[in-house]
């Protein structure tokens, strides 16, 4: 006998999202788009461990993120030794760095990898923060080249143009002219703070950046001219021209000018539509690995939003892991926030809660041979399909296939099944046909 | 300047599995087999957190179990509380359970879910001992419809026939057939004793699983009855029709092989092929919660594999998180187990280190822009392409094409692109042919 003492509340960790099936089925579906449209580009697959040796992962310890890993034991004696030295990635880019120096004589590069994976971060508690989420990643390793640096516009403009979101925008920018910039307006020693004031110039108010940098010590002149610099607009030919008659003599801006003007052209070759990307001189990324091309991705009816696709190139990936240099660029999607951020503002919807096409509905037992048949032929034909098994009033299977919200519902009753026919019933439109099976599938498949 | 002291050695920690690009793509075959499968059978798609609350993860505490959870710590002096409540997921099947009965208002039953995702345990370090590996789960929930136990053999038939790794059987049986059985013969209170030691029965010799019963305390005839039991074999009719005259007057007993019947029934009006499926007494599962039908699958020419899909029903699925009664049934593929050893074996064979099926190598940079128009249509019509953007000299861009394994190479040199023509070349048997991009298209997606 069970007594309510015994019942444990069913309930999930507060920041680890799970969903109903209909919200899954949305979900699953724009990680279908992105892993389909990875590999239409070539990018292989990979498939890391959740979790890494410490030692491994905090080969570059920074502070805070050391305290946002998870750590790992268990209860095995024998055990605790080892698995104490566990921890959970709180990223995927450190494991692909760890990767390519672990198999990098088996590996053949240019080394292109696309990893789908959830990540863990001990995140403080707050709505819209998740502690266990996706990341949707692709990097490129072993290449400076940079047609390579103008591959991800091409591949995030067919994601995200599939997803059908709305307006979108790809925001490239090069570090090395910032990086340059900055050293001509003689900042030299402090490049990396200032870098990190600019990528947050969206986020906070004017005057508010102004009295950042000059509280770390520069120049209303200097201030003027980085905020002239940020404010640069125009077409993409517009800005590069602008930029060249800066008059800006320094080897980092040109490296850095001469490789945009490149990944432009390139990005243009690979017919991205103009009005999906545009450089803009704002974009810095807070993370300091990055050391040239830059990128990030906004909804134009969202930026509230933010950045929902990022990333960029790093000179050496591995240094931690490898004396061999491997340079690197890539970029990632955050799915599990834009998802819930979109679902939230209703612009993801979802009410199918199946993934089956149809539900085929034997009216009885006598029924069910046929039945089964026809729903073998529609799945033979690639329609998925459900059989149902309830033995129920006609009324509570309607109302099932209803509920669970079926496009088709294939219904077989003794008149069917005697005269080899079935009736199709188009859940959409309410309008039902009684046809043969071929006919059937043709109707479903139609769709 | 890097020194050699900062470099930590890359490598993963012992059980938890990585595969090189040609091995991932190969395991990610058998992954989008199981998963479409899944679908195609209207079973929808769940994602469950990786992490659990301890006290929900352990409603039901095992001792050997919860010696193999992981736990969660992590530094954020404000998460330690809560974080170190948090366990890592041991398998799919308690978090359904915790599910259900969270979700059971917004659920329609019956409910029919997969989930594919990874699961953790502290196991001891042996080889094939993975503490880190994919769960592939289906249950239906909310039925005790014998023919939703029918599905699922239907359901391994489909996916092990396109796994294509050899003859396989389905092993059938229901466990109140042996409950009654050991009632009918006296061993009310040693039926569960009983039923772990006939799930060892094939891993043990004949002899040991006799004495390990008469340590039990069974008397020789009740030894002799069972065995002769587990021995009955047959086709499945004749199996069915000796259980029936072996006059064994017990109410589960009966029971049980009612449902066999119409089980058996049902499999074959789902027409799963006779020689993929078999009645077997020998097959009981360890796990006590089953309370039905149970099924194991064997590979026929690799029975040192043991079980590589088994599963079975349960009444009472949820029974630590809800008063509600929620039967089930469901089976699992154990696919991390079932590709390493198979792979060890020589019988998955993996060569493709992309996901393309043709790399466009454009000659040099002024055949750029018309090789990326080839790429963009190939890729529109479904094809995986990759497009190679390094400078190198002809001989090295063909050893990469040859060493990565694409099927095919388009190449485009300048008399090509001033043709409007690219050079298709087949990398299986060398044939190489100019013609124009359309041409190439229908070529390649023929194949």
């Amino acid at each position: 006998m069970k007594t309510k003492s015994n019942i444990v509340k069913p309930c999930t960790p507060s920041g680890f999202p799970e969903y109903l099936p209909e919200d899954q089925i949305a979900f699953n579906r724009y990680l279908d788009i992105i892993r389909s449209t990875y590999e239409k580009y070539g990018f292989a697959p990979l498939d890391t461990p959740n979790a890494e040796l410490k030692e491994v992962l905090l080969a570059k310890t920074a502070g805070e993120t050391e305290k946002q890993v998870y750590s790992l034991i268990n209860g095995t004696a024998e055990e605790s030794q080892i698995s104490d030295k566990l921890c959970l990635r709180f990223d995927l880019t450190v494991p692909l760095a760890r990767y390519a120096a672990q198999h990098y004589n088996d590996l053949i590069f240019p080394f292109r990898r696309y990893h789908i994976g959830k990540v863990h971060r001990g995140e403080r508690n707050q709505a819209g923060r998740f502690r266990e989420f996706y990341q949707c990643d692709i990097d490129v390793l072993g290449s400076s080249n940079p047609i390579i640096d103008a591959e991800f516009p091409t591949i995030i403009n067919d994601i995200f143009t599939q997803f059908d979101f709305g307006p979108f925008i790809i925001r490239i920018n090069d570090r090395r002219i910032l990086n340059g910039f900055f050293t001509f307006i003689g900042l030299s020693d402090k490049k990396e703070a200032t870098m990190r004031l600019v990528d947050k110039i969206e986020k906070i108010p004017l005057r508010q950046f102004k009295q950042s940098l000059e509280a770390l010590g520069l120049s209303d002149q200097q201030i003027s001219h980085i905020v002239n610099l940020t404010n640069i607009t125009g077409t993409n030919d517009e800005i590069l021209d602008r930029l060249a008659n800066l008059g800006i003599d320094d080897p980092d801006f040109t490296a850095g000018l001469t490789n945009l003007r490149a990944v432009i052209s390139a990005v243009r070759i690979f017919k991205v539509p103009e009005k999906n990307f545009i450089i803009d001189l704002k974009i810095a990324r807070g993370l300091d690995y990055y050391t040239g091309t830059v990128y990030e991705t906004t909804l134009v009816k969202h930026p509230e939003l933010g950045s929902v696709c990022g990333g960029g190139r790093f000179d050496n990936l591995a240094g931690h892991y490898t004396k061999v240099n491997i340079p690197g660029v890539g970029i990632s999607i955050g799915l599990s926030r834009l998802f819930y951020k979109l679902r939230e503002l209703g612009i993801i919807e979802s009410n199918q809660k199946s993934p089956a096409k149809v539900i085929v509905l034997p009216m009885g037992e006598s029924e069910f041979d046929f039945t089964a048949g026809v729903a073998a032929d529609l799945r033979a034909t690639g329609v998925p399909t459900l059989f149902y098994t309830e033995t129920q009033k006609f009324s509570k299977k309607m109302s099932y296939a209803n509920k669970m919200g079926f496009p088709f519902c294939v219904i077989i009753g003794p008149e069917e099944a005697t005269a080899g026919k079935v009736t199709v019933k188009n859940m959409q439109t309410g309008k039902s046909t009684t046809v043969t099976p071929n006919q059937a599938l043709d109707i479903i498949s139609k769709e």
